[in-house]
């Protein structure tokens, strides 16, 4: 049974480094997208750019989903995903630390 | 009753002039994109710019309907749009130039 009963001092923790992901991967939507705007010709890759944006938000609304119930897998997809690592999470339970791990090893 | 009967000499200019008003139209569309997509600094933003192509695509679709049964209605739109000119459509009939300069009185 995964732990969702934060703590205050826990969820101060869990707070920063989701905030900190979730800039970091908004600012890197920004600039891909500033990239392929700039190197786009015609209206045809206009479109995949708009159907790229919508994919683009239904995962990012996906991946970052700071609900206390869902927050143990957003950690651990994110560690999969070389987005955060375990050690950012220092200072949150041993538990939900051990619990985060084993669902990375999936 | 509008003439939608349009004779291959006829069909020849209106393919012209449609065809040079819709390339004006996307290559406008595509500057536009790419001025907004440049000045873009946060994912609101991009939202925004994605909802504007939903946008635009809806209406150039509409604004751009090459159907002969409806191509006296859309080159009259075009004419008060200001995107072509009534001597654009030179050598098709007098009646089909009469119904497209009343339409664009209504």
């Amino acid at each position: 049974m995964i732990d969702s009963i934060w703590t205050n001092a826990e969820k101060k923790i869990a707070r920063r480094v989701f905030d900190a992901a979730a800039e970091r991967e908004l600012s890197l939507l920004i600039s891909e997208f500033k990239s392929k705007a700039a190197s786009a010709t015609d209206t045809e890759t206009l479109w995949n750019i708009r159907d790229w944006l919508n994919k683009r938000q239904s995962e990012i609304d996906s991946e970052f989903d700071y609900r206390y119930s869902r927050l143990i897998f957003v950690f651990a997809n994110l560690i999969r995903a070389r987005k955060i690592n375990i050690n950012d999470l220092a200072g949150i339970s041993e538990q939900k630390l051990a619990e985060i791990l084993s669902l990375t090893e999936q």
